[in-house]
Protein backbone atom coordinates (compact mmCIF):
# COMPACT_ATOMS: atom_id res chain seq x y z
CA UNK A 1 0.00 0.00 0.00
CA UNK A 2 2.53 2.44 -1.30
CA UNK A 3 0.23 4.86 -2.70
CA UNK A 4 -2.41 6.97 -1.68
CA UNK A 5 -5.14 7.88 -4.48
CA UNK A 6 -7.45 10.45 -2.50
CA UNK A 7 -11.55 9.29 -1.62
CA UNK A 8 -12.39 7.81 -4.74
CA UNK A 9 -14.73 4.77 -5.12
CA UNK A 10 -12.52 2.23 -6.29
CA UNK A 11 -14.67 -0.99 -6.03
CA UNK A 12 -13.74 -3.85 -8.41
CA UNK A 13 -15.64 -4.74 -10.25
CA UNK A 14 -18.31 -2.52 -10.56
CA UNK A 15 -21.43 -3.63 -12.79
CA UNK A 16 -23.10 -2.31 -15.69
CA UNK A 17 -27.17 -1.74 -15.16
CA UNK A 18 -29.49 -0.77 -17.73
CA UNK A 19 -32.71 1.13 -15.67
CA UNK A 20 -36.02 1.10 -17.10
CA UNK A 21 -38.76 3.78 -16.21
CA UNK A 22 -41.29 5.40 -17.72
CA UNK A 23 -41.98 9.22 -17.52
CA UNK A 24 -45.40 11.41 -16.65
CA UNK A 25 -46.50 10.30 -20.51
CA UNK A 26 -45.52 7.02 -20.59
CA UNK A 27 -42.46 7.20 -22.36
CA UNK A 28 -40.33 4.19 -21.97
CA UNK A 29 -36.34 5.45 -21.34
CA UNK A 30 -33.64 3.76 -20.22
CA UNK A 31 -30.32 4.92 -18.78
CA UNK A 32 -27.12 3.05 -17.68
CA UNK A 33 -25.93 3.02 -13.92
CA UNK A 34 -22.94 1.42 -12.02
CA UNK A 35 -23.23 2.75 -9.03
CA UNK A 36 -25.49 0.00 -7.18
CA UNK A 37 -25.50 -3.68 -6.69
CA UNK A 38 -27.52 -6.39 -4.66
CA UNK A 39 -27.93 -5.00 -1.19
CA UNK A 40 -30.84 -7.34 0.63
CA UNK A 41 -31.29 -11.38 0.43
CA UNK A 42 -34.95 -11.05 2.37
CA UNK A 43 -36.62 -8.64 1.55
CA UNK A 44 -34.81 -9.45 -2.03
CA UNK A 45 -33.52 -6.06 -2.71
CA UNK A 46 -31.22 -4.13 -5.22
CA UNK A 47 -30.01 -0.63 -5.13
CA UNK A 48 -28.82 1.67 -8.14
CA UNK A 49 -27.58 5.06 -7.55
CA UNK A 50 -28.99 8.15 -9.55
CA UNK A 51 -28.50 11.67 -9.75
CA UNK A 52 -31.01 14.36 -9.36
CA UNK A 53 -30.42 16.02 -13.03
CA UNK A 54 -31.19 12.60 -14.85
CA UNK A 55 -34.23 11.96 -16.50
CA UNK A 56 -35.09 8.48 -14.46
CA UNK A 57 -34.40 9.87 -11.53
CA UNK A 58 -37.65 12.03 -11.67
CA UNK A 59 -39.18 8.83 -13.39
CA UNK A 60 -38.52 6.57 -10.62
CA UNK A 61 -39.74 8.85 -8.08
CA UNK A 62 -43.02 9.44 -10.39
CA UNK A 63 -43.68 5.62 -11.06
CA UNK A 64 -42.08 3.84 -7.52
CA UNK A 65 -40.75 1.07 -9.97
CA UNK A 66 -38.15 0.75 -12.47
CA UNK A 67 -36.13 -2.50 -13.99
CA UNK A 68 -32.90 -3.06 -14.01
CA UNK A 69 -31.79 -5.45 -16.89
CA UNK A 70 -28.18 -6.96 -17.03
CA UNK A 71 -26.87 -6.11 -20.63
CA UNK A 72 -24.57 -8.54 -23.07
CA UNK A 73 -21.03 -7.23 -24.22
CA UNK A 74 -22.70 -7.76 -27.53
CA UNK A 75 -24.59 -4.75 -26.73
CA UNK A 76 -22.03 -2.61 -25.38
CA UNK A 77 -22.59 0.13 -28.21
CA UNK A 78 -26.41 0.60 -27.44
CA UNK A 79 -25.46 0.22 -23.50
CA UNK A 80 -23.03 3.06 -23.70
CA UNK A 81 -25.49 5.24 -25.81
CA UNK A 82 -28.08 4.95 -22.94
CA UNK A 83 -25.62 6.80 -20.57
CA UNK A 84 -24.83 9.43 -23.06
CA UNK A 85 -28.13 10.57 -24.25
CA UNK A 86 -31.32 11.70 -22.16
CA UNK A 87 -34.36 10.34 -21.82
CA UNK A 88 -35.62 14.34 -21.24
CA UNK A 89 -35.08 15.28 -25.54
CA UNK A 90 -34.63 11.36 -26.94
CA UNK A 91 -36.47 8.40 -27.24
CA UNK A 92 -33.58 5.89 -26.92
CA UNK A 93 -34.95 2.52 -28.02
CA UNK A 94 -36.26 4.22 -31.39
CA UNK A 95 -32.65 5.51 -32.20
CA UNK A 96 -30.91 2.24 -30.56
CA UNK A 97 -33.91 0.09 -32.32
CA UNK A 98 -34.66 -1.94 -29.28
CA UNK A 99 -37.76 -3.09 -28.05
CA UNK A 100 -39.49 -1.90 -24.84
CA UNK A 101 -41.26 -4.35 -23.08
CA UNK A 102 -44.31 -3.57 -20.51
CA UNK A 103 -43.94 -5.06 -17.08
CA UNK A 104 -46.85 -6.38 -16.42
CA UNK A 105 -45.64 -6.84 -12.48
CA UNK A 106 -44.41 -3.31 -11.43
CA UNK A 107 -44.94 -0.05 -13.55
CA UNK A 108 -41.56 0.05 -16.07
CA UNK A 109 -40.41 -1.06 -19.39
CA UNK A 110 -37.84 -3.57 -19.63
CA UNK A 111 -35.70 -4.17 -22.65
CA UNK A 112 -36.48 -6.99 -24.72
CA UNK A 113 -33.39 -7.87 -26.02
CA UNK A 114 -30.96 -7.87 -22.80
CA UNK A 115 -31.17 -11.44 -21.38
CA UNK A 116 -32.11 -10.71 -18.39
CA UNK A 117 -34.04 -8.38 -16.17
CA UNK A 118 -35.42 -7.82 -12.79
CA UNK A 119 -38.77 -6.13 -11.73
CA UNK A 120 -38.26 -3.89 -8.68
CA UNK A 121 -40.62 -1.97 -6.80
CA UNK A 122 -39.18 0.99 -5.39
CA UNK A 123 -38.88 0.70 -1.10
CA UNK A 124 -36.41 3.44 -0.08
CA UNK A 125 -35.33 6.30 -1.23
CA UNK A 126 -31.75 7.19 0.07
CA UNK A 127 -30.54 10.75 -0.08
CA UNK A 128 -26.62 10.04 0.19
CA UNK A 129 -25.53 13.94 -1.86
CA UNK A 130 -24.61 14.11 -5.47
CA UNK A 131 -26.95 10.59 -5.80
CA UNK A 132 -29.46 9.50 -4.04
CA UNK A 133 -29.84 5.77 -3.52
CA UNK A 134 -33.06 3.65 -5.04
CA UNK A 135 -33.76 1.12 -3.12
CA UNK A 136 -36.11 -2.05 -4.91
CA UNK A 137 -37.70 -4.76 -3.59
CA UNK A 138 -36.90 -7.14 -6.34
CA UNK A 139 -40.21 -8.90 -7.27
CA UNK A 140 -39.66 -11.37 -10.18
CA UNK A 141 -36.09 -11.82 -11.93
CA UNK A 142 -37.20 -12.75 -15.74
CA UNK A 143 -34.35 -14.61 -18.09
CA UNK A 144 -33.89 -15.80 -21.25
CA UNK A 145 -33.63 -19.57 -21.47
CA UNK A 146 -30.20 -18.72 -23.82
CA UNK A 147 -28.30 -18.40 -20.48
CA UNK A 148 -29.35 -20.90 -18.02
CA UNK A 149 -26.71 -23.70 -17.67
CA UNK A 150 -27.52 -27.18 -17.46
CA UNK A 151 -28.05 -27.48 -13.88
CA UNK A 152 -31.23 -24.64 -14.17
CA UNK A 153 -29.26 -21.70 -12.75
CA UNK A 154 -27.47 -18.66 -14.59
CA UNK A 155 -24.38 -19.31 -16.32
CA UNK A 156 -22.29 -15.80 -16.37
CA UNK A 157 -20.35 -17.53 -19.38
CA UNK A 158 -23.77 -17.56 -21.41
CA UNK A 159 -24.98 -13.88 -20.05
CA UNK A 160 -21.69 -12.55 -20.58
CA UNK A 161 -22.33 -9.22 -18.51
CA UNK A 162 -20.24 -6.03 -18.62
CA UNK A 163 -17.87 -5.18 -16.35
CA UNK A 164 -17.22 -1.21 -15.20
CA UNK A 165 -13.72 -0.18 -14.42
CA UNK A 166 -14.34 3.39 -12.12
CA UNK A 167 -10.68 4.30 -12.46
CA UNK A 168 -9.59 4.05 -16.54
CA UNK A 169 -14.00 3.85 -17.02
CA UNK A 170 -13.66 1.03 -19.43
CA UNK A 171 -15.78 -1.93 -20.01
CA UNK A 172 -14.61 -5.67 -19.59
CA UNK A 173 -15.96 -8.92 -20.10
CA UNK A 174 -16.16 -11.76 -17.30
CA UNK A 175 -13.26 -14.09 -17.61
CA UNK A 176 -12.40 -17.50 -16.40
CA UNK A 177 -13.94 -19.66 -13.70
CA UNK A 178 -11.58 -19.61 -10.26
CA UNK A 179 -13.47 -21.52 -7.34
CA UNK A 180 -16.34 -22.45 -6.12
CA UNK A 181 -18.08 -20.03 -3.21
CA UNK A 182 -17.65 -21.73 0.26
CA UNK A 183 -15.81 -24.63 -0.64
CA UNK A 184 -11.89 -23.18 -2.22
CA UNK A 185 -11.43 -22.49 1.66
CA UNK A 186 -12.71 -25.12 3.82
CA UNK A 187 -9.17 -26.78 3.94
CA UNK A 188 -7.54 -23.57 5.59
CA UNK B 1 -37.74 -13.32 -21.96
CA UNK B 2 -39.77 -16.87 -21.27
CA UNK B 3 -37.85 -18.07 -17.51
CA UNK B 4 -39.67 -16.19 -14.66
CA UNK B 5 -36.65 -16.75 -11.82
CA UNK B 6 -39.08 -15.70 -8.97
CA UNK B 7 -37.70 -12.68 -6.88
CA UNK B 8 -33.89 -13.38 -7.05
CA UNK B 9 -31.05 -10.85 -6.29
CA UNK B 10 -29.19 -11.48 -10.15
CA UNK B 11 -27.24 -8.62 -10.35
CA UNK B 12 -23.85 -9.97 -12.54
CA UNK B 13 -21.61 -8.65 -11.56
CA UNK B 14 -21.34 -8.63 -7.78
CA UNK B 15 -17.80 -7.74 -6.04
CA UNK B 16 -16.13 -9.54 -3.65
CA UNK B 17 -15.08 -7.46 -0.19
CA UNK B 18 -13.25 -7.93 1.97
CA UNK B 19 -14.26 -5.53 5.10
CA UNK B 20 -11.90 -5.00 7.77
CA UNK B 21 -12.83 -3.72 11.27
CA UNK B 22 -11.70 -3.78 15.09
CA UNK B 23 -13.85 -5.75 17.71
CA UNK B 24 -14.51 -4.33 20.93
CA UNK B 25 -11.55 -5.82 22.39
CA UNK B 26 -8.89 -4.23 19.56
CA UNK B 27 -8.92 -7.68 17.39
CA UNK B 28 -8.67 -6.92 13.47
CA UNK B 29 -11.58 -9.16 11.87
CA UNK B 30 -12.33 -9.92 7.95
CA UNK B 31 -15.02 -10.97 6.38
CA UNK B 32 -15.93 -11.56 2.60
CA UNK B 33 -18.87 -9.84 1.54
CA UNK B 34 -20.29 -9.33 -2.15
CA UNK B 35 -23.52 -7.49 -1.41
CA UNK B 36 -22.26 -3.66 -1.60
CA UNK B 37 -21.26 -1.35 -4.88
CA UNK B 38 -20.12 2.16 -4.68
CA UNK B 39 -23.35 4.50 -4.39
CA UNK B 40 -22.45 8.20 -4.21
CA UNK B 41 -19.54 10.35 -6.06
CA UNK B 42 -20.03 13.45 -3.64
CA UNK B 43 -19.11 12.98 -1.40
CA UNK B 44 -17.09 9.49 -2.59
CA UNK B 45 -19.21 6.59 -0.95
CA UNK B 46 -19.44 2.94 -1.25
CA UNK B 47 -22.19 0.50 0.90
CA UNK B 48 -21.52 -3.08 1.89
CA UNK B 49 -24.75 -4.74 3.31
CA UNK B 50 -24.30 -7.51 6.67
CA UNK B 51 -26.59 -9.69 8.18
CA UNK B 52 -27.48 -8.67 11.75
CA UNK B 53 -25.47 -12.00 13.01
CA UNK B 54 -22.09 -11.26 11.35
CA UNK B 55 -19.51 -10.40 13.57
CA UNK B 56 -18.11 -7.72 11.50
CA UNK B 57 -22.11 -5.92 11.92
CA UNK B 58 -21.52 -5.19 15.45
CA UNK B 59 -17.68 -4.05 15.01
CA UNK B 60 -18.84 -1.58 12.87
CA UNK B 61 -21.30 -0.06 15.03
CA UNK B 62 -19.09 -0.02 17.56
CA UNK B 63 -16.21 1.30 16.05
CA UNK B 64 -17.97 3.56 12.84
CA UNK B 65 -15.79 2.67 10.64
CA UNK B 66 -14.30 0.12 8.22
CA UNK B 67 -12.13 -1.06 5.23
CA UNK B 68 -12.72 -2.33 2.06
CA UNK B 69 -9.85 -4.40 0.68
CA UNK B 70 -10.40 -5.67 -2.75
CA UNK B 71 -8.56 -9.08 -2.94
CA UNK B 72 -6.94 -10.26 -5.98
CA UNK B 73 -7.48 -13.92 -7.48
CA UNK B 74 -4.53 -15.38 -6.46
CA UNK B 75 -6.04 -15.34 -2.83
CA UNK B 76 -8.70 -16.73 -3.60
CA UNK B 77 -8.60 -19.46 -1.02
CA UNK B 78 -8.19 -16.90 1.79
CA UNK B 79 -10.88 -14.61 0.86
CA UNK B 80 -13.62 -17.71 0.55
CA UNK B 81 -12.31 -18.64 4.57
CA UNK B 82 -12.82 -15.00 5.65
CA UNK B 83 -16.64 -15.73 4.66
CA UNK B 84 -16.76 -19.09 6.41
CA UNK B 85 -15.36 -18.46 9.12
CA UNK B 86 -16.43 -16.08 12.00
CA UNK B 87 -14.05 -13.91 13.76
CA UNK B 88 -16.35 -13.97 17.02
CA UNK B 89 -14.17 -17.22 17.29
CA UNK B 90 -10.98 -17.14 15.09
CA UNK B 91 -8.21 -15.18 14.54
CA UNK B 92 -8.63 -14.98 10.69
CA UNK B 93 -5.56 -13.07 10.43
CA UNK B 94 -3.10 -15.71 12.17
CA UNK B 95 -5.29 -18.54 10.42
CA UNK B 96 -4.12 -17.60 7.09
CA UNK B 97 -0.96 -15.72 7.64
CA UNK B 98 -1.77 -12.68 6.12
CA UNK B 99 -1.14 -9.36 8.00
CA UNK B 100 -3.47 -6.52 9.17
CA UNK B 101 -2.80 -3.15 8.81
CA UNK B 102 -4.06 -0.21 10.95
CA UNK B 103 -5.02 3.04 9.22
CA UNK B 104 -3.85 5.61 10.18
CA UNK B 105 -7.15 7.53 8.92
CA UNK B 106 -9.99 5.35 10.27
CA UNK B 107 -10.95 3.35 13.18
CA UNK B 108 -10.41 -0.30 11.56
CA UNK B 109 -7.85 -2.34 9.33
CA UNK B 110 -6.74 -3.57 6.48
CA UNK B 111 -5.14 -6.64 4.27
CA UNK B 112 -1.76 -5.41 3.88
CA UNK B 113 -1.29 -8.30 0.73
CA UNK B 114 -4.23 -6.93 -0.39
CA UNK B 115 -3.48 -4.07 -3.23
CA UNK B 116 -6.04 -2.34 -3.27
CA UNK B 117 -7.59 -0.57 -0.04
CA UNK B 118 -10.81 1.98 1.02
CA UNK B 119 -10.34 3.68 4.26
CA UNK B 120 -14.17 4.09 5.48
CA UNK B 121 -15.97 6.12 7.85
CA UNK B 122 -19.53 5.21 8.49
CA UNK B 123 -21.77 7.98 7.59
CA UNK B 124 -25.74 5.81 7.31
CA UNK B 125 -27.01 2.40 8.38
CA UNK B 126 -30.05 1.66 6.87
CA UNK B 127 -32.09 -1.35 7.75
CA UNK B 128 -33.23 -2.95 5.01
CA UNK B 129 -35.01 -6.68 6.79
CA UNK B 130 -32.39 -9.63 6.59
CA UNK B 131 -29.20 -7.08 5.89
CA UNK B 132 -28.03 -4.01 7.39
CA UNK B 133 -26.46 -1.72 4.84
CA UNK B 134 -23.57 0.11 5.81
CA UNK B 135 -22.60 3.14 3.76
CA UNK B 136 -19.06 4.65 4.14
CA UNK B 137 -17.82 8.00 2.88
CA UNK B 138 -14.68 6.68 1.49
CA UNK B 139 -11.18 8.89 3.38
CA UNK B 140 -8.64 7.61 1.52
CA UNK B 141 -8.23 4.79 -1.32
CA UNK B 142 -4.82 3.41 -1.33
CA UNK B 143 -3.34 1.10 -3.90
CA UNK B 144 -0.14 -0.64 -4.74
CA UNK B 145 1.71 0.58 -7.19
CA UNK B 146 2.02 -2.44 -8.94
CA UNK B 147 -1.77 -1.87 -10.20
CA UNK B 148 -0.96 1.56 -11.21
CA UNK B 149 -1.31 0.85 -15.17
CA UNK B 150 0.99 3.81 -17.41
CA UNK B 151 -1.49 6.61 -17.12
CA UNK B 152 -1.47 6.65 -13.48
CA UNK B 153 -4.95 4.65 -13.35
CA UNK B 154 -5.50 1.45 -11.40
CA UNK B 155 -5.25 -1.00 -13.99
CA UNK B 156 -8.07 -4.03 -13.76
CA UNK B 157 -5.52 -6.07 -15.77
CA UNK B 158 -2.86 -5.73 -13.16
CA UNK B 159 -5.33 -5.88 -9.92
CA UNK B 160 -7.16 -8.98 -10.98
CA UNK B 161 -10.27 -8.78 -8.92
CA UNK B 162 -12.53 -11.85 -8.37
CA UNK B 163 -16.13 -11.31 -9.53
CA UNK B 164 -19.31 -13.22 -7.34
CA UNK B 165 -21.67 -15.02 -9.58
CA UNK B 166 -25.14 -14.91 -7.50
CA UNK B 167 -27.37 -17.57 -9.03
CA UNK B 168 -23.96 -20.42 -9.01
CA UNK B 169 -22.19 -19.17 -6.44
CA UNK B 170 -19.34 -18.94 -8.04
CA UNK B 171 -15.52 -17.14 -8.11
CA UNK B 172 -14.43 -15.35 -11.47
CA UNK B 173 -12.42 -13.39 -12.83
CA UNK B 174 -11.93 -10.48 -14.97
CA UNK B 175 -11.72 -10.75 -18.83
CA UNK B 176 -10.89 -8.58 -22.18
CA UNK B 177 -11.34 -5.00 -22.61
CA UNK B 178 -14.34 -4.35 -24.99
CA UNK B 179 -14.60 -0.67 -25.08
CA UNK B 180 -14.00 2.75 -23.55
CA UNK B 181 -17.04 4.17 -21.76
CA UNK B 182 -18.95 7.20 -23.37
CA UNK B 183 -17.27 6.58 -26.35
CA UNK B 184 -18.70 3.22 -27.75
CA UNK B 185 -21.91 4.04 -28.35
CA UNK B 186 -21.39 8.05 -29.58
CA UNK B 187 -22.03 6.91 -33.37
CA UNK B 188 -25.69 6.25 -32.53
Amino acid sequence: MTKSLGPKTLIYPAPVLVVGTYDKAGKPNVMTASWGGICCSQPPCVAVSLRKVTYTHGNILEREAFTISIPPEKYVKEVDYFGLATGRSIDKFAATKLTPVKSTLVDAPYVKEFPLVLECKLVHVIELGLHTQFVGEVIDAKADESIIGDGGAIDVRKLKPLVFTPDTQDYYGIGKFVAKVFSAGKDI
